[in-house]
């Protein structure tokens, strides 16, 4: 036996069992490279023909378990390439590659193809959150500040607020593709080779945008994990913030949010009790995955900035991980958005109760009386302390305006400028809560959902392409 | 005594500090909002001018502590400006703003200046990398990797490689201005105002790329501070992957790189060490850095999405205590490399003893014998086993090769074939160490430090002209 | 110039001034070694007189700034006394010792110092919450699962339930201090000296329970600092959720806590706001220091075993910045605590708004109708769907039980069987909330407060004794 | 279908997972609760032996998936003992307990055993140190400050250091058993229950040390997983910490520890590296454990508390992967500890080219020549930087010494000093390097080993025995 057998349980055939799971990324950049050292005459024909034919065969070869002796599954591989045309020739294969570069290379692989699906349903929930938005634009809520009740807005509002976190950080992600998609094959071991390859011909065969220039940099930067995981971070941070609110809007004593009997669980021994658990599981998912994010950053930490084994399977295992959690989050949350219901009369229930239109009456009061905004606010502050109503209106003011105001306020005025829909109706500066500014936000999230999309379409189309070129030319070298 | 005394000691005084230091943001704010009043026609021209000339007067008025009965600065200097012009007259001010758009506003001005100066500091950095990698283009060097003698290069090479990372944050660095310099102001408490602002106006007066349309979004998003917070905690644990790197490529034993007497500490007994302690030094401030950085991400976790005081000064105070250190780790990282020199003769020996050039004796018989690569490496790893001269590899040839080869490597081709010189100039692909590929990535890590450099400053530019308008336009109020 | 100007501006200065604060813990710790090294008979007796008469005269020379061309505060004073003795007796006193010890015994008599003040705060809360506990045993109180009101209980109950957890980490606390309080001096360097010192006596003089034994681990280790760190993240986090729990039942809707003025801000345009943003501070502060705590072991990732800077005087800085933030949120809490009023009108109205006590209506037709608790559980549920009356109840009864029961409810026994007071009355079993039940509660929960107290008061006494022995045993050698 | 699709599939699915591996705890804990229910005379005797009878033939009962309409493992387990023995019997069970204890003690039942082998795993391992220790009193080693050679030692020496830090851990560990080893039932919901339940039978039956009080803290504290998890989380980068110190002594140019072949992975392209792999992945495991283990802490961070579902059982399944990554490491560490080489003759180069004992010449010279240290120190550095031999000492002894010493040291003396055994030799102090100072430190840690193996065993009996009184009990039942 060649390895310590803890070794052997503990690190090899664990690494064993995540190769598996990128045994077709293996394959492919094979292939890639094969094609590469064939035309750059690297490799002598025949040699070449004999190796892509055992390749073929090797395609569809299933492996289970890692033979004692054999390190891991790229030695095992070659070992049955050997076995099919000979260990010579196979030998050849190697040649102007190493590990370090194979290793960089899938991973990258294996982490944007998840990438991409995970932007997809990032996709469909700020879709999700618009649909939801445009079925509310006149639905009126309840904004809050320190926990207490503020503001009336409309719903629609309250979700283009998240729609506009959540299209940033889609954005953002979408950014750092650019770096996740270099390649670093041709790298070598750290300082390239000496033979003459062509490192754009792999970059192209395998879907990459270019070849990652810096050999050196190539099999040491951390950064094709660690950007796009701060902001997956990011996100699940957000949501958590999200959940948080809208756990304490469907409380029972809020209550101006509602879920179906199907997102609501019931207690084993309290009769009465109706819990929105689905939104604590969110939040201790979204948490989970953020601070598995965090660690895949805190794992580099004071790691020497050269070929290691933290830019490896074990770290990306976690990652992917915390990328499936990530992903359940958003779907919970899509559900969750599309299912919840605004109670609108709790709403207006407690606006008149804690007077939150009542910035509203000041405001007025500036308008008509002239007077200036800290005085109406005083004003109103006492007609709050007093008791909402006209005839404390009347009494205050009367105190505090020795004069008649020309521009009287009326009972039935005074109710008007107090309803929640007079104060979402008379915000329409830009970015508040009046329909047309709503419908302008909403078209213009539209916008960047849009070019999104077709950026991931575009370059799933730029995988795909690639790999159709790989396999018919793989396939004329087999003629 | 109407808060309290804990209360104030510990939360209004500590808040009063930070505030003093954004003092002039918080002018610069007022000014903006009343010539918006007044050109949008919601203040009499009357007001406006006595405002107008009660802000003049308060611009120099220094502050030293909160007084009993006085919440914060804010309400302090509305205190004042009621002195000045009548408790009436300086509450039309307020008119159409809220604390919670001033804050999100004043908070954002503060971080875009450190930024702005920890952005250039970074690409000063680079320049001293790019600079250094200049005059070491044959300079030669050892990569390693696992934290083993691995491959000769330049030291160039290895400069460059982080550069690359340096310059991957530089640039998305430079794209979280976007989000940070989006204005708050018009948001109001959380829904804008009832009166007829123009947002546009007061973003364009103080230097803001444009308003951050959703209200509410403006005073409950923390992208403005952990989007950045996440990629100078990306950058903080690269350049501790650096560090570590470079303490071991100047520890004793290995020794390629040495330090000036300028910045060796010696030991209190120990007559023979010479500590690089500036590496240690260097190694926790950076950690420590990013773990703050983590912090004001976690600080969001599971905090309400709305109006919060975790978007408040105490938090950006630690942000920004955060980011001073930051700055120190540049300054202190760009002395390092200016002042650090490689000991090509330790270079030398280390690759001559642990036959770091070995790879390229595989490849060469791999080209002049035909073999196949897994089998040179064999061949060499025989030689490398026995003593890497010319009579053992000669033996093993022979052993191995049971005809005479064609192309014979004689004693002189043995010793350049492994020359660290040959094994950099046959090197000559795309990111590879030889002279001309180095000289290339010099050239193409030129441009994005000059695009950023050329940002930053028309981003400055933006800014002065910004307020300079707005000083321009205020003035003319007084007249 | 000896040092490079940006490392003496960055570190040097920067470690001086974090020095000053200790600079006692210096004097104490010269005196004990000079008297040792006398005692053991290692320097002659002039020496020993001559050093002393220096120390005696440094004792109370102020520092300001760091002269160039002295590294630090420790070679400054060497200086100093140089000056005073002359440099060839004062070379004596660094007789077999190191910066390496020193550094480590000063930075633990400085921790130490903080811990107990902190414990002492720390003991005060705890004390604080099991007063009002006292005042509370009959004040009725509503408690929460999954954010929902599930059954009433006392607002004894509900502090005592936290008073547990936090008396749970006073004793850990408590248990750390035998880690940091073992003396490193004597261990040199890192592996002792050849000269017969005697590390009990230098150990005994500075108040420390022992010397920390194996002398690579007494300057190599991070326990001193880590393991009380871990205990302070978990207190904080603890707070963090207790802080969250208390927002909650204070907002607008829920209002079973409130608070008096001095501890409530207003809104600066809603004039009906009150605001209790002392809890968003305190969450702010517990949330940050808690993560401050994190960094403090995470400084140590990766960071090899043995002298290193991380254990010097920055980590120590920001470990006693964050127990400063600590500290103010165990004021700020206690504060709060003293302070804040239960409305049980209100806890009351929500009890039966949403069927608090139904469970124990369930368990009530378990004792007297003897069918199983899941039935009642069933029977119940439906009484609360149609709504929780008599009239409601006799229906379901009468659906549900073919023959009528022995045991029949009345409405008056109905009422009290769900009433508040009942509810709580017949919950006597172990860590309940009837009366006796917490006052069992609380007569434990002061006997390891008790313990606490005595146990900090030794420890002090135990350092108050070792420094009036050091001094009067160094008064001698001046005689 | 009563629950919507995505939430069973994401959160309903994954928890029946989780139950699946604890089911065993749950049939212990529905014996012990109906076993008091019984000795309480809280059910009626036909009852009790109808449920017995169920309980008994569910023990060995599959269940391979959750139905539909099935909420969890509980009610599945509910709903199988109805179908076997009338659903009104079976519905007693549920007397006087909730899902909220159930949960809580089930959790704490899981974690305790996991605890138990994991304590007995890392005394394997201080064991394996203390062993290794023993073998190597007077193996000869080097040790290091910051980064650089410092002075010889043994290498027995600087095992005994971290034995000493993994002791403290392991003392600390165990001391948590008490706080995990609490049981919640009884506490019902949150305020324990009407019926006069004993909450001590329970407690006993199930091997717990006693009944958690307080109710509300039973089912809300998160003490149980997060106190043992801060101290496993310092143990983990305590060993990143000692395998960094070991990665260094195993660098190719260092060189002073070795690993056998079968712990050594090689190159794929350079045929002279021989990476000690094992160490990265050591590494990284025990960081990745090490933050997993703060997650669990972070996840707490603002989550109110109450019953929280963060303490269920989605994160204690992540604590378990982070228990077993650790155990991993124990196990891994424990290897290469056995397998680990020290190369004296490298250990003596090395001392010998840097100088390592002359702190131990500059301690002679004070000794003979009576000058002061620093005096010493400053002669010896002299020495040093011309080449540390007996003519250049001589040389500069003359000049510093302007008349000849009494106790002349002759070449023979000049070598002995400088020996690394002389070195080794004179440092008899506490916790220094020499023979005795060694055995007696193994000695003294050999004693809390003891101590811990014994507390473990009588805590594996407490449990064992109490499970066999509880069958004994429930057999009884069932005559």
């Amino acid at each position: 036996m060649r390895f310590s057998q803890v070794y052997k349980n503990i690190v090899l055939d664990s690494s064993f069992e995540n190769w598996k799971k990128m045994i077709d990324h293996y394959h492919q950049l094979n292939k890639a490279h094969l094609l590469m050292l064939h035309k750059c005459r690297i490799l002598p024909d025949d040699v070449v023909f004999k190796i892509a034919t055992g390749l073929k065969k090797l395609q569809n070869e299933k492996v289970k378990e890692l033979p004692e002796n054999v390190e891991d599954l790229v030695l095992l591989f070659e070992k049955k390439l050997g076995d099919l045309i000979g260990e010579d020739v196979a030998g050849f294969l190697h040649t102007a590659r190493s590990r370090n570069d194979i290793d960089a290379t899938i991973f990258r692989m294996a982490l944007r193809n998840v990438l991409i699906q995970f932007e997809k349903e990032l996709l469909n929930l700020i879709k999700q959150f618009i649909r939801k938005a445009g079925q509310n634009i006149d639905t009126v809520f309840l904004l809050y500040t320190h926990g207490q009740p503020a503001q009336p807005s409309s719903f629609a509002h309250y979700l283009l607020a998240f729609s506009g976190e959540l299209t940033q950080v889609s954005k953002k992600l979408i950014e750092t593709f650019d770096i996740v998609n270099e390649c670093p094959m041709g790298a070598g071991a750290i300082t390239t080779t000496g033979f003459s390859i062509d490192r754009n011909l792999v970059s192209n065969y395998l879907g990459f945008n270019r070849p990652l220039e810096n050999s050196y940099q190539a099999i040491s930067t951390s950064h094709w994990i660690t950007l796009p995981g701060a902001l997956l971070r990011n996100l699940m941070i957000d949501i958590t913030r999200f959940i948080q609110d809208i756990m304490h809007k469907s409380s029972s004593e809020v209550g101006v949010l509602q879920f179906p009997n199907e997102l609501v669980q019931i207690s084993s021994i309290m009769p009465q009790k109706r819990n929105p658990v689905v939104l604590e599981h969110l939040r201790l998912r979204a948490n989970m995955a953020a601070n598995a994010f965090s660690n895949i950053e805190n794992v580099f930490l004071n790691v020497p900035y050269q070929d290691v084994n933290e830019n490896g399977d074990f770290v990306l295992r976690e990652f992917l991980n915390a990328m499936d959690i990530s992903n359940q989050v958003l779907i919970l949350l899509s559900e969750m958005v599309e299912k919840v219901i605004v109670r609108t009369d709790r709403v207006r229930e407690i606006a008149a109760q804690f007077g939150a239109t009542s910035t509203e009456l000041a405001d007025e009061l500036v308008r008509r009386f002239g007077i200036s905004f800290r005085k109406a606010h005083l004003i109103v502050s006492e007609v709050v302390k007093t008791g909402l109503n006209f005839e404390n209106f009347s009494n205050v003011i009367k105190e505090h305006l020795k004069e008649k105001p020309e521009m009287e306020i009326n009972p039935e005025e005074f109710q008007h400028i107090l309803s929640c829909e007079h104060f979402i109706e008379i915000r329409k500066v830009l970015g508040g809560p009046e329909k047309s500014s709503i419908i302008s936000m909403i078209n213009k999230l539209e916008n960047p959902i849009i070019q999104h999309e077709q950026f991931i379409e575009s370059f799933e189309k730029q995988i795909a392409t690639s790999f159709e070129n790989l396999n018919h030319d793989f396939n004329l070298l087999l003629l």
